[in-house]
């Protein structure tokens, strides 16, 4: 069950209901919208933001995603998007998982790895772990 | 009912099951993307691509939309996605329509303004006209 | 500019980063997704919900939309989107504009002309319009 | 590098224009739209589809997803998407591998496993399996 301790940021999202398909549950690909959210978010209150970081040259892209579907959200509802983050060499792992706000239960439970170019390079990612001091 | 000597252009486009929603009939937003879609590949047909526009610092942006749902789509169909485009001054006005492939009842009636930036500036559209004088 | 005056609901929606498309720009169909959004919310303030009304066997559709799109917004933008609606017969109108947060310069005015279905056919939308009776 | 040979359905997919974000590349969620399509046609392909199988209260859904991403699409580019299948007890395992149409270099591997529910529990698969006998 959640446990806000277990990570360094947290962000209420709300389904919107287009995101929602036949099954009249969210389709399994806006996940990922839903951690980039989170990420992009935890970002900002880190002191930066995507846009910025492009900006300066440096890309982060996403190399990898495992992400279990463990129960459903539909229509109205609303979840908690959690995240903590770790360094592994030139890769940042993103454990992700998001929560139902309201009964607390897990709704999926990701691991992101993100590199990160610099003008176009594979870079070592001493400039994102400055960027990130605070969290690793 | 379709008539394809009424158009300039038709393509055919099958319907994503995720395009659909809880109510089980593809969410008015992505017409949008299937009419874009449409305008895109009429371009290259007409011997240009919306990359190779703004590679020569050329930017049709939309300007205005004007659509009427007359029908619905759902999972495993196909659609005939029609256009037909004349200049109005700056403008490029596209009337695009959308009939069910099998039945080709209307399902869209959409007209679609279409001016061009040229370095960030709108332009006369001449040098779109030019890329499109064979439909003009 | 933005007058709130003008309208019965607004809602500030943020972009997110993966609406914008290769031009840096939000995706013109996106706005259909925030102009939902904003409908579907107001509906919840109007003490109803689009799930709810389904549930009742009443579907409002969206029959018709007219957008001007005036300006872009791009990544880390946030916008209020603004509504009102009336009734005329069978339909329900409602002025749908957005605007820039900071600036409150109009990003897209909209008219979305939405009927009722109850039980598949179209009615007269009188139970609809019970339902917004606050508003009309 | 692609070998047609080591899968059991494969898919050109073209890339949308609206499918890339401000980076000029696919966003990472639409590689799992493109992945779900894929098992869409290939349903079609095996004499069944995900409408009918939600008819006959069968319904597959996703249980887990992990996916690399090794290189980028972008606008204009067509993807050769590859699947095979084979079953893991009461789970059916999709090696989705998918590559760029012109240079056959690998732009994502992914492996989803499905799990089927009947009547909303979930089941052993038999029925599943019996629908895809051909290539298991």
């Amino acid at each position: 069950m959640l446990n806000t301790d277990d990570y360094q940021y947290s962000l209420p999202i709300r389904v919107r209901d287009y995101e929602t398909d036949s099954q009249g549950i969210v389709n399994n690909a806006n996940y990922l919208h839903y951690l980039e959210i989170t990420r992009h978010d935890f970002c900002e209150q880190a002191g930066t933001s995507f846009r910025a970081m492009q900006e300066h040259g440096l890309d982060p892209v996403v190399r990898k995603i495992e992400i279990e579907y463990l129960s459903s959200l539909t229509m109205g509802d609303t979840m908690i998007s959690c995240l903590r983050m770790r360094r592994a060499g030139a890769r940042f792992i993103f454990t992700q998982d998001i929560y139902h706000a309201v009964t607390h239960t897990p709704v999926v439970r990701a691991t992101v790895t993100i590199v990160c170019l610099e003008n176009g390079q594979l870079s070592r990612g001493d400039r994102l772990a400055d960027a990130f001091a605070a969290y690793l």
